[in-house]
């Protein structure tokens, strides 16, 4: 017994420790998507993690609400951890925490309005209390483990974004986070290019944002909107409505100062909205000119020329304010005709269609709509090509990862990093689970670790899977039909039944005839089938469920999900 | 008797005959809605009707195949209708034949490209034997009933493609058709413009294609297109893989020629391809240099840089040949590293997930892909705003109702036709089913007629409504849980069950527990509720439904359908 366990004590040992001299990068998750980014560095037994994001669900993942990385590394391995950094607020970087925190019980360091709205969430999730939430200053420096921790300000389209320098023992990593470079930033600072310029100096390891790595040129400056946003307060006649992404405060800051300046009120709608805006107002991210701000309810009193309302539901989400406003199913806000409606948004992926029927809805019930399409009321937070050879020609990496994108992202962002005159060979188009392992003088993929995607489904994390959406799909196309019969089991005489139920399929009411059919086609199949004492019902059931199906297909070219339930007295 | 039947004859032809010198025109499809484009124009007692289309389902309209218009006024009034005329051969301009003509049994005139694909159409729901198809060409005449009928030539992303003049006693009605103005079409010739002038001379009414509304200047020539496969042919070292709408002729065309050109062989993949590219060479719409089509397998046996595929698959669609080779699940065609590839599209709205997907994967699998988003292999086959105010100039509507369109495009149709001078109050942002009545003088909504959308699923056309919907979109959610449990019919004993079965909710062998605990819960419901001879089983049944409901909320916090099937022996 003692030799079996020195032997696999020592076993566990070489497994885990990787040699001296060398960094590995393990994409927990945001490699060949956009969503759930996180990102393990492992320096022999210690182990510091980026972000802690969550992706939306793809239309193929029926009924899920979130989806969140796979963190089975990570919880085998909780014990080297030193913390988790954030880079910013945004979902698919703060996201997943509340599943991540309770399983790795780690503390978390972030700017202050990162772990303002990283604090909303965990009390959502009564988790709050259990958790250690450190606020850092981007000047700040922290020493977690062997891994020196640096931030610098980026601009992005929420304030307080950082880029994360790690020093290790092999060398520095930099991961940018979500940044652009806005000569112009409202609120904030722009970049910091000196401490970037300076860690450039000694070369570097860099992961970079891919999101806008099809874009060719600059991505315009935040204060652009801000033009086109006082060029609609100064034309428009009635209220003004503008519905724009919660966390992009400063947009809801040029909004709120064109607002001051042409003398309106502004009165905030929306969940998320609310808790934003508050958020960022006490944490001073927000500065709204006294008395501009008012419950919806008092804009009633006031002229339309005096109102403004920001709301979210730029993505058309169904049960956004927007939406509902649109459809006039909102509890306090009705679209007067000449209301002017800004979307000051791009559609996400896949959202285009949403967001087009809540504009056609707006214009039906009267209102001016201005929107991308058709206007310059919204600019990405995502560097474009340019920046990213800016980005890279300052940092000057010897190797690159490119992350935070899809495929072709990835694809695109290597193309532009092989023009700044970084090998091919050094840029790394990584998978989620590789360990990607770094010596001062090479780069290698050394294996993979445990990941995917957990579905979250209500309480349920990670009790959906490919058989339950298999299923969903299937009841989603053409519903299900329900066989049911009680058999007596010594006889093995059908005593009840056969009946069919439907859901989903046909309207039963009006197609009395065909499910009349139906049952009799059953029946046929059962009297065929059972084989009195010797019936084997598993055999029937299969039986009942091939003929059913044919059936139905031949009358209607349909494949409903076909359920047969045997009772047995 | 007598008396009671002549006025029940009077009154119905007053009803039924409108007022003489008056025309009306009544959209049974194709207004708010990009898709099933369908109007009908009527004078008296008689009936024209230009185009039949269907439309594609919403992503709300689960497991539904196409959609067509409902056309009860149009079956109705059956033996008022002189003809169906059509514009071009556009699924959402003649998809809806299949299913309106078996009802209308009426005369159809086209041209022969666009009778060409409507006769496949036809043979494939087998219903050719039974319908009148005529040809006609750009410069014909027709005398339908009172209608005067004649076409005009227009350009537009599929050929022979038409407007048509339509000569009422009333007026001239002019229904542009889709189009924009390409100054160098590709085969075919530019738009008759000379034709369109004289129209205009006399005032006309006019119905215009309202699909780029949106868009700002002039649409590119598909010439464009050709110049960038040029380039791609110039500059690609190995096979080309090139997928766009099968019905887009002239770039096929422009693929062909490329590849002429380039000495490469051309292999058709891809079944709606592969029938386009047949009729449109049976009736001369495509011009193939001897020896340019090959078979997809003789591809093999030649060098890679003298292949070329043309496929389908342009919108990512999931059974699609580029979808499918993009997976590496297609039978015949694999990509080999290197191979360039082009979407010579942009993703229809809703279709930009599916696009990206495969995108990714080509990239994934060593492939070079190009794309709208990165080059120029794609122009719209519609009138931008400057291409719209040149028809309405040439054109000088009196009355002008803006079509093809949701309801945005139909909007900012109308702002454009202000710009060039037609009267706000001359502009009818219409209904499909309204009821527009022009005299001479005026025009105005004098009324509607039955209007709507029929789910075709297999083969039930209608037969799936809003209920068998909202089953399906809950089934899709969070899945069904099925009750089944026996009773004694005299007694009201529980003799078996109950059992609980799942579809689509949790997956059954990880959540054991769950389902033991929810049986519980329902045994303990049932034991509450069931009250000896006197159990009314319909409220057992609702009991059992709210109970299980509310314990699977509170554990899991998801709504699956819930199903209590009672047997009774």
């Amino acid at each position: 017994m003692a030799n079996t366990n020195t032997y696999a004590k020592r076993r566990a040992r070489v497994k885990q420790a990787p040699s001296t001299g060398k960094v590995q990068i393990i994409p927990i998750g945001g490699i060949g998507e956009i969503g759930k980014n996180m990102y393990a560095i492992r320096y022999e037994n210690e182990i510091l993690v980026i972000d802690s994001g969550l992706a939306f669900p793809g239309d193929e993942m029926l009924g899920i609400d979130v989806v969140i990385p796979d963190i089975t590394y990570l919880v085998e391995n909780k014990d080297k951890i030193k913390g988790i950094v954030l880079t910013h607020g945004h979902e698919d970087h703060i996201g997943g925490l509340p599943y991540t925190l309770p399983q790795l019980d780690v503390p978390v360091y972030g700017t202050k309005l990162t772990l303002g709205l990283v604090e909303r969430k965990l009390r959502e999730h009564h988790i709050l209390g259990d958790c250690t939430l450190n606020v850092v200053r981007p000047e700040d420096k922290l020493q977690l483990g062997v891994f020196k921790v640096e931030f610098f300000r980026t601009n992005h389209s929420i304030p307080d974004s950082v880029g994360i320098a790690v020093k290790t023992p092999v060398g520095t990593i930099v991961h940018t986070g979500d940044f652009k470079f806005d000569q112009t930033p409202v609120n904030d600072k722009p970049t910091d290019y000196h401490r970037l310029s300076k860690l450039g100096e000694k070369g570097v390891l860099a992961m970079s944002d891919s999101t806008n790595a099809e874009r060719p040129g600059y991505t315009l400056s935040e204060k652009e909107v801000g033009a086109s946003i006082m060029e609609i307060f100064r034309t428009a006649k009635q209220r003004i409505i503008l519905a724009t992404f919660a966390s992009n405060i400063h947009r809801i800051q040029q909004v709120i100062d064109a607002a001051c300046h042409y003398n309106r009120k502004v009165a905030v709608v929306g969940r998320s909205m609310v808790n934003v805006v508050q958020v960022a107002q006490e944490l001073g991210y927000l500065k709204v000119c006294n008395g501009t701000l008012v419950e919806v309810d008092e804009l009633r009193s006031m002229p339309p020329n005096k109102a403004v309302i920001i709301t979210t539901g730029s993505q058309g989400e169904p049960m956004s304010a927007l939406t509902r406003i649109a459809k006039a199913e909102h509890r306090k806000v009705e679209i007067i005709p000449g209301d002017t409606v800004v979307i000051a948004a791009t559609p996400i992926p896949g959202n285009e269609k949403l967001v087009s029927r809540t504009i056609d809805n707006l214009f039906a019930r009267g209102a001016n709509v201005i929107y991308e399409r058709v206007s310059g009321v919204h600019v990405s937070g995502h560097a474009s090509q340019e920046e990213l050879k800016l980005m890279l020609n300052m940092l000057r990496p010897k190797y690159l990862i490119p992350v935070h994108g899809e495929h072709r992202h990835l694809i695109h962002h290597a193309k532009v990093a092989e023009k700044v005159g970084i090998k091919p060979d050094n840029v790394f188009i990584a998978e989620n689970g590789q360990i990607l392992e770094f010596t001062q003088k090479s780069g290698r993929v050394a294996g993979s670790v445990t990941s995917g995607r957990i579905l979250v489904d209500g309480l349920g994390v990670g009790d959906v899977g490919s058989i339950v959406l298999r299923d969903r799909k299937l009841l989603s196309e053409d519903g299900i039909l329900i066989v049911a019969l009680t058999v007596n089991k010594e006889t093995s005489q059908v005593v009840s039944g056969p009946e069919i139920y439907s859901r989903g399929f046909v309207y039963v009411r009006e197609s009395e005839t065909l499910m009349e059919e139906a049952r009799e086609h059953v029946t046929k199949t059962l009297n065929k089938a059972v084989n009195g004492k010797k019936t084997d019902w598993s055999v029937v059931k299969n039986q009942v469920k091939d003929s059913l199906s044919r059936f139905v297909w031949e009358k209607m070219h349909r494949r409903p999900m076909i359920l047969p339930v045997v009772m047995e007295i």
